[in-house]
């Protein structure tokens, strides 16, 4: 597995921690300038995909993006929400690794307020881990907010989104040539795989998959969780179509499709 | 500067975020499994550094040290406490992200909760930022009280270090012949920029090394903290004296004395 | 538009506050006994329906879902998570009235906590605004924790739930005739207006729906948001179609699948 | 005990969450346009009392004052500040659902910050509960001071009150004929068992009223709280001598003077 | 500089912070050792008062029930909550200087924690500043809930209490012979002076007292706070009949009487 | 008790406490007007210190530089951080009171928000407990961020120091003739057992001073803390060359050169 992260970090003008504070400075200071800001999680993806799978994708997708659009990537933060029986699986896993609402909003907070700071006018936060999403909009909400007031001069604007929501339905129904289920069972199923497969094929067990049903929900959540909901793999629905073939249709569409609104989705 | 990390990724099998859950968790049930979380910050390093320099060298460290004694290495936490002039410049530069104490305490308490739930016993946490020690020692004893409530079976053992208080007099006084002007305008100077040579030299400008000479500091700090104490390079004290060959000898210090104190500095 | 409350208030043995503590201690001593807690919002629904939508319907679906199982209901919580631009039309509107992501997990935190001390054994919370979901999750997150510790020899279960999840894609059908368009759009629409021209039909002013289109929203959010992305109205798609039959459908399917997730979802 | 809502929500004009959110802007535009936010408890009150008694009668009493003022009623906040055994009976009575501090603080804030950014210059808080009021001041206070800097240009001003404290010494004198024995004791005693049986005759139990001699204590309080100083009924001092006829004497008086406050209190 | 503190502390054994820890591990473990811990406040009292006022009759009072009753004092928290218009004269006084509800509560939680760690079984709160009264049942309350948990085999009992509830009508009547006016109005008047004169008769200025007539306050607070509402002097009603034989008298009955709720209000 | 506090408190006019607050008011007035905040702790310091050393060493270090400077000594924050095993001996000691990090860090912003509030230009927190630090940064920063908003008017400045970082090597080779080892043993030992001898001889039992030799302290830190690292009178170097006489010397240059910091160091 000898150079996992090579092809991902070829290129250290990318990367913003790999900048110096003078370059990052005249980076931003172009008008359109623009950060993405990778959010992942430390979860479960069964036996044949990484904990770490959310982190790396979203990271990915993001490099995917800034390659096309001159972009900087800041170091992703790894530790998502906590993992829910009907999206992730559940707590109840060995390895996952989540943090609470606080923690995860105060970090978005404090890193927004930081880049407005910067005289970043534009920064995207892309979401790879589905539970994440609600406290990113607590913590974009309080850090502008914040920056409304201690940096009145600046005019930050945030993207936030999930990279899949950003496949067409043409792509998904050449994914899924039997009918897109939609995207509820999809952890660690066929999309993540594939694109597993496309960015970090040496990461991925294809031999592990595992070959439970698809998991089957009622209408509702129970706490305390209930871990025989989940089959014991946590996988949710089976990843055997993964191939890193699709992989590279779904990396393709979502970093284009992403390109495109991180051109044209922000305020001149 | 291709390949920035296939040196320091080469073995997929020291980074918990590349195992999957099941491999993980054989990992973390032998009685000496060990987990390292580095810890940096995302801060200006000088004109001839880059500002991830503190999370890089906590991780490069802890994965020197994984590789010398079967730990794992988990994903860093990349955004560390606010900058202070007198140890690292100061929050006024561009580049410098940072967050608040509640946040990386927050963060680190979350964790430690998460690794006591997965049975784990020893972790250590390696922090590459000098401001972040004491929050680092909150997020502990907070998430340890809650250990103690919430796993009262488990008996999680926290290990807390910087990584060059491992530095031996000897080796200081081979890095610094002239004398070791102590740690405290250590920043991005000799001993980081030889570490940065030794682990990553294409992430090193040495042509950009300012000249500036070293800050001189009184007793006290003043809030709002001022600029004017610190060089407009951010440079506390000249990198001049750096070089990889003393990179290699701290960095080969730090690991073999940090996987002693693996090793044998928890309790059975 | 007298007796508003009327029909919904008949009958005062289903709502927990009408209950004198010695009726509610009595009543929580049952095995199955059942509280259901409404969830709901201040929030814009258009020029046809009230401010109080959210909750109304929250604690209409509650109070039918009460009558049929024997269950009680608490009082709603009334105040809800900040409105958001792709579902309930954003944060611009006079007499939205939301809260931060702290407060509704630290009320519903707090509610957990002191149902556990009562001895209740099921709680239902019922949300009827789709911006609560995930705080609903993390107050039931930490109140568990806490129950867990202070409460060890109860075993509170809490089910959380959003009513629509209960429709059955027949009725769905049934009440779009030309195809279920999905709930992205469903503020202050068919659903909505139906379930209040059936629960309160003197609250709702079918001569004000609007004629918008339906809003067109990108694959991801911005902020500060974007007011220009909803119609002035602030009705995410036409309402036209709702009638106090369809509402009758949807109730009806919804409190009796409801019930039955109350009487064989729970543990017993 | 049917209509037992039918006389309170007489008039839909009354309600804020009755109101479309056009109709209420139109009605907070008015200079003096003035909403009351009723703050009630879930909270044992004896046998012969409901334990919503706290939030009804500040509900009706605001009602009441709407009536006479044209102000608008804010939906209640339901939950109150953890019951003392020497005000309320302690937290010991099953039924009694309270909150923490800082929840009950955040709700007041929030709703503040909101209230000023619908432009409203006039927020009267009606308290029913003893133990909310120094977390209601809190939550004003940090409302406000969110105010003064997100909303600048506005001026929201804030009145809190106990709508006890506006009855005369005439009227006690008139309703204790053997003296006024001061507030301390009035917990399902005679001003809130006569005001509910003015209000919601249907919700009280005459039947049920308990004979316990007055509490008596000591200056001081004690923690973990004594449930023995408080007779086992959770009723404080007898509230055998209630009729609704003194309840509507207390109430005439409570919405006439409160009416004239809320009119001549707040500054032009 | 000898003898510093050696008049104020005329008995070392008194203070607990003049003792070694194990001087004050030895006093701890008898078994009915108790802790007095003063809780006051930096505000205005006054041109007649000093800033400490509340914090130093809190201290004094402790002392002086320590003597009768062998506990010892804990260092005083000296900030207390922020000053109410009705209560204190309010925040627009400079010199008032005043905490947020949050840091009370943390502060006394953490205090609660502490001492039931140490193994002490007996703690009483001496209230000195009105408007603390909440904020510190609060922090007992958050504090014993950490301490059922934390040390379930510890049995830590805490009193609350203001000095002047100890106070006997009869005393009141013999200080006030034209008949006590109540509580509300004195600040910074009789009761506070009189003490002064007592204990620290040169840290009172009697040619200072103000001559204004008591303020006169509507039944409800008004939020901005209305400083005209208060005398410019920030005395709420005359210390003209302050003296310090009145101070002897109330503080010998605080004293005694408090003494004696500490000997007896314990469980055993 | 007449004259309780008189030789304590020597020279009244020092004491903020014990100023009305408009004699406060007219001191704060003056351009150069400066308050000192003296933090502390209560903390184990061997059987032959008291346990307030840390506040007692912070407030007579204080009191000297405003006898010399004509500033202002604000009432000690008391309770200081949580001990830690190499720098205080650890949390494991009876008597050792301490708070979260959320708590002084909590205080510290309340004091510098309303400290400007009053004007004030020109503030110094003088700590004496080495654990504080960082949440006394903290305190100070977030203070700040309020008062940039909340008092843009004012420009209030604060100093933050360690007392003992004024000392010269000169002074510290006076007082160490065999070698200075650094402060980091210096809990309990020579500097504060010299200090307490010059400023509270009475408060020191010279006969109890322990014979354990200096501890020994791995580059790491354990949690949960090993209390088997400290010896077990919680000295961590002998005090046994402390004298009254070091002291003085020692007293006499911090005074002298906090003086000149306090002079010197705040911009005009």
């Amino acid at each position: 597995m000898a150079g996992l992260f090579t092809s991902l970090r070829d290129d250290a003008s990318l990367w913003m921690d790999h900048l110096s504070w003078l370059d990052y400075e005249r980076r931003v200071q172009a008008p359109d300038a623009t950060v993405l800001l990778p959010v992942g999680a430390l979860e479960q993806h069964g036996p044949h995909l990484p904990l770490g799978t959310d982190a790396m994708l979203a990271t990915a997708v993001a490099a995917d993006v800034a390659r096309r659009t001159g972009a900087l990537v800041a170091p992703p933060i790894s530790y998502g929400y906590k993992s829910q029986i009907k999206c992730g699986g559940g707590q109840h896993f060995c390895g996952t690794t989540s943090v609470d609402a606080a923690t995860l909003a105060g970090q978005v907070r404090d890193a927004v307020r930081e880049f407005a700071r910067h005289g970043l006018r534009r920064l995207a936060i892309v979401n790879g881990h589905y539970e994440n999403q609600w406290f990113l909009i607590e913590g974009i909400d309080l850090g502008l907010r914040d920056v409304r007031l201690l940096h009145p001069q600046h005019d930050l604007q945030v993207m936030r989104l999930e990279y899949w929501d950003f496949l067409t339905p043409q792509t998904l129904a050449a994914v899924f040539p039997q009918g897109f289920p939609g995207f509820a069972l999809e952890h660690a199923a066929v999309i993540e795989t594939s694109l597993m497969l496309h960015y970090h094929p040496d990461a991925v067990r294809l031999d592990l998959i595992p070959d439970d049903p698809p998991a089957d929900f009622p209408p509702y959540d129970m706490f305390p969780p209930r871990p025989a909901w989940v089959p014991p793999s946590g996988v949710l629905s089976s990843a055997r179509a993964a191939s890193a073939e699709k992989g590279r249709l779904l990396a393709e569409e979502v970093a284009q499709r992403l390109a495109e609104a991180v051109r044209s989705g922000f305020a001149r």
